[in-house]
């Protein structure tokens, strides 16, 4: 049965765990919906700097803000960015996908990833600084997909 | 159908997106029910001080604490209340309803608000210090809400 | 009905919330899974050091991490320990159950309690490292609970 996930979080260990329960739902059979917002737009943004007109605040938070999975960092323990440097180099090591394979892996297993267009805002984020192949919607999309659903979770 | 939404935290960002479910849902005829527990609480403070009786240390935690939605700092990027602020002023460049407004909306909406008693004792919030409107209850009462419920957020 | 609550975050708080919407939900006869990922594993280590084989940075993680329920810290409000050691004490002076108590009540009353074990292999930590009493499984198990439950919270 159908999951939706709202990931909120732009913290490479939370969106970890998004991508390995909706990839794991999706191997299952499941349609899995994740919806992206706040700081969760984080994880789809391109790596490159791409132009886009911005207020000056938006500029701001979006020159502050990491620029997709790479750049991720923890929620706790990040030390600047080491402990997710440390954090990716342990998975390596266990051979334990990693976020951008997880990523691939989802757009391959055709979950839908929708981005927050009310959070693109906010964040002065445009559609073509994010990855290809989301869709854009609002609240109420959302709404709809997780009365479809037997798991929603908030992460 | 009906959606309840644990608010455990008391971050602007978290909260917003909390009523902003909230609000879509209850304008598509579901029933809603939010949760407040722990940092949550503090959404529902009284801007102005309150008297109440409180032991030393929870006298402590209630000075340190935001009084309602308009002190909320964010999750991520508050730079001592710069973060917070910023996104406020973009909100309002961009026309999107603020979190006091996504309150009264709440209420008007007839979403039910419950603020959890337990939390309560632990932060040493007396119900004078919170705004109308409330109920007031524990974890019994949000289970079983949220057995009527196809929804369940943890926020 | 069956619950099921992924546990990631390690703060005591959270972890607070979800010990005691588990243990509501078994005391009104539902069966409740929890899963324990990422920083909720810490929530699970023996207090005292035991040796285990690990790489060079899971050693690091492994000592930075607090040690079992009582090293937990806030995830506001913290201030070095002295925010956990505060709201401890407060909720002794109101005579609520601690974590340690939750814990020993979620076992009691039968709650599935599940150490992740991808999160294990990031996090370098050895079944022998966690208390007694878990089962050790991963996202799939995860999954197969979540579909047989009507609430499934992520902390």
């Amino acid at each position: 049965m159908k999951k939706t996930i709202i990931v909120f979080s732009g913290d490479l260990d939370k969106v970890l765990a998004a991508f390995v329960i909706a990839n794991g739902a999706a191997a299952m059979d499941d349609e899995v919906t994740m919806f992206f917002t706040f700081w969760g737009l984080n994880v789809l943004r391109k790596a490159e700097k791409v132009p886009a007109k911005k207020s000056f605040l938006q500029a701001m938070f979006g020159a502050m803000m990491p620029r997709g999975a790479e750049q991720l960092g923890l929620s706790k323990m990040n030390f600047g960015g080491m402990g997710a440097k440390m954090m990716k180099k342990v998975m390596k090591q266990q051979n334990i996908t990693s976020l951008p394979e997880l990523i691939t892996a989802a757009q391959e297993q055709g979950i839908k990833m929708i981005a927050c267009t009310m959070s693109m805002d906010v964040m002065g984020i445009r559609e073509q600084e994010l990855v290809e192949g989301l869709e854009f919607a609002g609240v109420a999309t959302y709404l709809g997909e997780a009365d479809e659903a037997n798991v929603n979770l908030f992460i």
